[in-house]
């Protein structure tokens, strides 16, 4: 290791919202990582600090090179820099999207149970939520295809937000997946906004298929969203890139995003962009070697002291995915009851709508003896808990 | 002096939006400053980046305390932290207050000539600008109060939006001003939007008032919009602050800031905004004598050698407002002979509308010899073109 992936960071007391707790609290909720992130971001980002005068900036083509550099070498996935447009945040872009190519009151299909913003961007908005609930059957998660095939051709439906590797589950999706769904989207009309925030952040040599990937016949209503957000820990960097193939989309997708005012960088957008992109190769594949060591650490103890959960996590992001159903089908009351009793903070499943009810969501990205302290919070808790 | 106001900073070739010219164009239209920011700002922003985990954060009592405590200190205005809500920026958050007060149709009420970035916001939104244009004769600017009466009285207009200061003409408005028209405003029903951009910039020991600070009855439908922006050349920071002594009308504007995803600080928004505010006096007041003196050397330069104009600045801006209607009526037409045949650009009075064609507003934010620079090609060009 060249990194440091074992000093605890103390982010208590400052402006951190995932470590605005109780002193004795551990919050394991947010998708925050709790490792600084590569130094050779924070030295451009230092760097930037020394040119003093901060005036309006454009992101160019340096931006946008850095971008397909890293798609290329990384995903040997070719995404054109003309393809691409800066944005503040997924998030931000989701919303300024679902806003663009939706009207009020159409649809929005999502599969739960999926990232619980999604539900904010569609129905602040006042655009309805329509699932495509994910199959669960023997701990796997499976697409419903007919279902699928069933509400896309709803004419009611605008927009499908695909969540591309999929969090909470972690699932990545096969390249004949994407194809099928984007080949769906588009003989319905139906426009394909792939969030591939998680992209980056699988494990096990598996590799994820962007969606501007897919044959190019079947681009034609492609939105890819890319970020270093998640994957080097910046999510307050406000960065993130729109990878849309189709000419006219774009154009369509930056007018939105400009009126809404979510095209701008601020000042270290542009080069700790540039940084991790070029230079963050080593930091995140040692990364994710830390995060696989984690997974493996947690599964053997769950799988040894608490036989009534079960991991259904697939290769993708720091977050794990538990079956509690054996234990409540209430995982807010769950999740509650470990918070007060433990300290401990997961995510209730619930929160991520369809079968989430069952399942709490775990963050595993933090130091090992952070990992130790959690899970040795979570068997006490779950023991105590089942024992009521 | 204790700060560096004469190193010329090299933004060429870099993403800067004003120095994105031709090596021998001189920029001195886009208003940022030539200037570096105050140390004391870029010392906390090193700072921060040693923490090194960028996570989501919120603006908490640090920041509003900050905030409040410069503008007792600085203007004595007591603006109350629970006023307060973060915003990424001043025209980010005039697009969102513009949809959440008003509807589509709607009359956005302004006063000509005006920064020209408030008809973008009305406009992208479906709203129309409905002016109340200022009065020019001898040389001042003055309000046209019974036409202002007439069209908050209109039905249609929902929102006022007041450059307080004034850019491009650099009037600071007289308390009595401001009072009157927040009384106006709450008798017709309209909400009173004040950008206060300008309003730390004022020079020969004016003082501007901010629309919070208004006698306690007349602020129920009045909203500041502050930041440090302008003041300390950081516009990337992507920080602003909105200040609504109203309860209600402050829920509102946060659920319209929040659901368009502005209301996120990026990770330096929050510790550089407390260091200008708590930091920033010294250097700040040293800004604005360079500036004064680079306005006296213009003022000195414009009336022995170009006769046919005519100087109309307010004490307010780094901004100076020249009245060229004894040369040309198309103020668009001048500034681009002036691009094309000495390099220097300025901006065509014509985008602020109102009797902007007869205006050119130049920046006056650069050491000095870039200001020398700039009058020399501003005289060339001018007797060149009035020559033709
Ligand atoms: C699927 C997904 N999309 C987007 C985000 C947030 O992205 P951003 O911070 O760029 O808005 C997250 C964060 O957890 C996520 O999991
Ligand atoms: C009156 C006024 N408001 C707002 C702005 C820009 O503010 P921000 O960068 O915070 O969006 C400017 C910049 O020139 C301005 O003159």
């Amino acid at each position: 290791m060249n990194y440091d992936f074992t000093t605890v960071i103390n982010r208590r007391h400052t402006d951190s919202v995932k470590w605005n707790v109780k002193d004795s609290e551990l919050p394991m909720s947010i998708a925050d990582m709790d490792f600084k992130t590569a130094p050779e971001i924070v030295l451009a980002m230092h760097e930037k600090l020394e040119l003093g005068a901060f005036g309006d900036e454009e992101a160019g083509a340096d931006y946008f090179n850095a971008v397909s550099h890293w798609y290329q070498l990384e995903h040997g996935a070719k995404a054109e820099p003309n393809w691409m447009i800066f944005a503040t945040g997924v998030v931000p872009a989701i919303s300024s999207i679902v806003r663009r190519v939706s009207h009020i009151g159409d649809n929005v299909l999502v599969q739960e149970p999926v990232y619980n913003i999604f539900y904010n961007s569609i129905e602040n908005n006042g655009r309805h939520v329509l699932s495509n609930e994910l199959i669960y059957s023997n701990g796997k998660y499976e697409i419903n295809w007919q279902d699928l095939e069933e509400r896309l051709a709803n004419p009611l439906t605008a927009l499908m937000i695909f969540c591309n590797p999929h969090n909470p589950t972690g699932i990545v999706w096969r390249k004949s997946e994407v194809e099928r769904i984007a080949s769906l989207c588009q003989e319905n009309n139906v426009i394909l906004l792939s969030d591939e925030s998680h992209g980056d952040l699988v494990r096990n040599n598996v590799k994820y298929t962007p969606a501007f990937s897919v044959a190019k016949t079947l681009r034609s209503n492609v939105i890819s969203l890319v970020s270093p957000s998640k994957t080097f820990n910046v999510a307050t960097l406000h960065a993130a890139t729109v990878i849309i193939p189709d000419n006219n989309l774009h154009d369509i997708i930056n007018r939105g995003l400009n009126s809404d005012e979510l095209a701008e960088p601020n000042l270290l957008a542009i080069p700790a962009t540039i940084a991790a992109y070029t230079e963050g190769f080593n930091w995140l594949h040692e990364l994710l070697a830390v995060i696989d060591n984690n997974f493996a650490y947690v599964e053997k103890k769950i799988t040894s002291q608490l036989e009534n959960v079960k991991i259904v996590s697939g290769p993708a992001t720091y977050l794990m995915w538990l079956d509690v159903s054996k234990i409540t089908h209430d995982s807010y009351r769950l999740a509650a009851y470990l918070r007060k009793e433990t300290g401990l903070i997961v995510s209730a499943g619930s929160i991520y709508r369809g079968n989430g009810n069952e399942f709490l969501r775990i963050n595993l990205a933090s130091p090992k003896s952070m990992v130790e302290d959690g899970i040795s919070r979570l068997i006490t808790g779950i023991e105590k808990y089942s024992k009521k």
